[in-house]
């Protein structure tokens, strides 16, 4: 609810986006690359549906980790993510430098109502939360040993104290979540709400609907761009469920009409789009 | 001006823009996004301005050449380019697939007409054209031995014959051109023609001044859009000319109002920028 939208911003990419990639480096960096457009531009939601009914499965468990290792604090990664040969390459990733990503503060620094990204500890009978400072500070609330939590601190002297973040709380882009879905056409179908936007080199160019789209925005809640994979767009993935992109979007557009390459790679089609969609609610 | 402006679409970096990244490699994919960026939307020129008088020169070197080579078809950049250590890392330069990069096909099919890039070799008195087919094809007009030239088809019957194409004989985008310049503000003072959009995080949020800036690109011939360095936004940047962005440009513009990181790099901000400014006119 952070961005230039006032609403809830989505994104879609299939579990082949990184199929085409031949190197783990390679796949890494594409992944890097959707992670910083994504928090650019305030995406709360990044959905990750199968394409070819399971062929990217180890894809898959590559996008969620490094995705997900991305948007962590650097300073809970350690806890939160075991050794692993997929994290091998994570040292190209760029930093996101969200709001969660906070630096270092001496403990005395912290102030009532500061929101951090933690793990809870069990000590003795009592949960703490570690969250990247000089020492754990006690936890008030419901949670498991390892659990990654979004605090508030509710007290900091004589002792700090702190509990679950409420969303309320946290007022400021407080990263994306990673979502894992299925088929792309079942779940647009399926109840999913908000305006879906399918993109599409065959879809109407953006400048075309421009106005009509906007009207659209200003009655949507939710908002859901959904992207096609490097080898097959939207008609040929939604083909396979006997779909077309008319039947599970609202819009089917081309935010690149025009365009002066042969291709346009996913990460670039990710960036244009939300660049345009981010700034439409207020021109 | 094959771009949806129909207008020539101009970008300014520094020779410093690759400087916060360590590696060559790092260096060289960062070149890489930036010439994907500029070709996708169609950019005519980009031009390397000078930051802090001349520091970077070795990067303005690799710039310049990374630059030109990625821009160059595939089958030239052999007899282009001599072997250097800079080209290391070329490698891992994605394809532009832009028209000028066509494939291979065979001597038979080409057409009166076509256009295509070439080296001119001098054979036994005679110009003659490689155009990366079989064998190089004749050719009438001025020119040195291992020249790069632009030529059109004039005769395929009996033999092939072409010359110089000229801007009429080019029908599609036809690549961008790498021009140096001098410091930034005495370029853009200096009669320096075009609407001139400075692009600063502190300028006026894109969304503000949309419509006015549509108004003005209607009337403008060429649009050029300028972006400071890693390290320093134009403001600083300017500041070392005594000069702002609002003495040197027509508008100070902030095309990522409200991101959500706490930096945009150069070929995200450069990528963002070009998507919004080259549907504007036609929305």
């Amino acid at each position: 609810m952070f961005n230039v939208l006032n609403m809830g911003l989505s994104v879609f990419i299939p579990d082949s986006v990184v199929s085409e990639d031949k190197t783990l480096r390679d796949k890494t960096l594409k992944l890097g690359y959707i992670a910083r457009a994504c928090s650019i531009f305030k995406v709360e939601k990044i959905y990750i549906y199968t394409d070819e009914n399971g062929a990217f499965e180890k894809d898959f468990r590559l996008i969620k980790l490094i995705l997900g290792y991305i948007e962590t604090p650097q300073y809970l990664r350690r806890s939160l993510f075991p050794k692993t040969e997929l994290l091998k390459e994570a040292g190209i990733l760029p930093p996101l430098r969200t709001p969660p990503h906070k630096p270092y503060i001496p403990m005395a620094s912290l102030k009532v109502g500061e929101v951090r990204e933690g793990v809870i500890l069990r000590k003795g009978g009592s949960l703490f939360v570690d969250i990247g400072l000089d020492s754990p500070i006690r936890y008030v609330g419901s949670g498991s040993d390892g659990e990654r939590v979004t605090i508030v601190l509710q007290q900091v002297q004589p002792s700090q104290i702190c509990k679950r973040a409420l969303s309320d709380d946290i007022k400021e882009y407080w990263g994306y979540k990673v979502v894992r879905v299925g088929p792309i056409g079942k779940v647009l179908k399926g109840g999913f709400t908000g305006l879906k936007l399918i993109t599409s080199r065959r879809g109407d160019p953006i400048n075309g609907v421009f106005r009509e789209l906007i009207e659209d925005m200003r009655k949507a809640i939710n908002i859901s761009l959904v992207f096609g994979s490097p080898k097959k767009g939207l008609y040929d993935i939604l083909r396979e469920e006997n779909l077309t992109p008319k039947e599970v979007g609202d819009y089917v557009i081309n935010f690149i009409p025009n365009q002066g390459t042969a291709t346009v790679r996913s990460e670039e089609a990710i960036i244009s789009s939300l660049s345009i969609i981010s700034i439409m609610l207020k021109v």
